[in-house]
């Protein structure tokens, strides 16, 4: 009954994530819930500011999503993931993951967490940003990064 | 195989921690795992500055670490936990309860998380060093807070 029913993986493609994937599979299965791997195409738009057109960065973004969505299938086909979809945002990950954990009823978000030290201590990190801005549940999973 | 073996849970005594300690059993029986509950008395000798001795108040922390081992034994009783010890530290609650779960080779810490704003947000949470400070995987349980 207080099981988590519905699981948001938050995917960022690090060599990393495999560890993240791999507990995010074995929470699902033991709490019998639904999975949707989310990945967020950090939006990038408003980093041109120059005055010669640049037509083929200007969908950037896009050609990004249309990439993750396909990684994403491919994560899923590969492991045979039961009960699983996938979405793509494109925007600021802490606020999209959080926005898309609340449009889709997630009660339990799963985020790989990596060591801070210093400035990047200071900077905060998605996980963290994700801990303050969720309205349900947050799983973070501590993976070893340089 | 993957399954969390050893849950380190955070107990802070507030109302809100019941729905955080409902959730953290149910964690424990899906995962099979053995549950250790400590409560960390917040360090205040160093407060007293005074000039005057003040006996009685010198081993306020002893005595409210007393009182906090009483009730995680009653909390243990009253609910028949299976396979649950407790701890009590004094000391800063973060760092606490990290050391505490590296010491007991814990492979999660389970925390209440409180919705934080304005300045709350700027000086953190408990939630919010243990994420940074943590060996292990960290779940944060989002509760309701004024």
């Amino acid at each position: 009954m207080a099981n988590y029913q519905h699981i948001l993986v938050a995917v960022d493609f690090s060599k990393e994530f495999e560890a993240v994937l791999a507990k995010a599979i074995e929470q699902q299965k033991i709490n019998g819930a639904r999975m949707t791997l989310v990945h967020v195409v950090e939006y990038t738009g408003a980093m041109y500011t120059g005055e010669i057109p640049l037509p083929e960065d200007l969908d950037l973004d896009q050609r990004l999503a249309k990439q993750a969505e396909s990684k994403l299938q491919a994560m899923i086909d590969e492991r045979q993931l039961q009960n699983t979809t996938h979405l793509v945002e494109i925007g600021t990950p802490k606020r999209e993951i959080v926005r898309v954990a609340e449009e889709q009823k997630a009660d339990l978000i799963i985020i790989g967490s990596h060591g801070r030290h210093g400035l990047q201590l200071l900077l905060g990190s998605t996980a963290n940003g994700v801990l303050h801005l969720a309205k349900c549940d947050v799983l973070a999973i501590r993976v070893e990064s340089d």
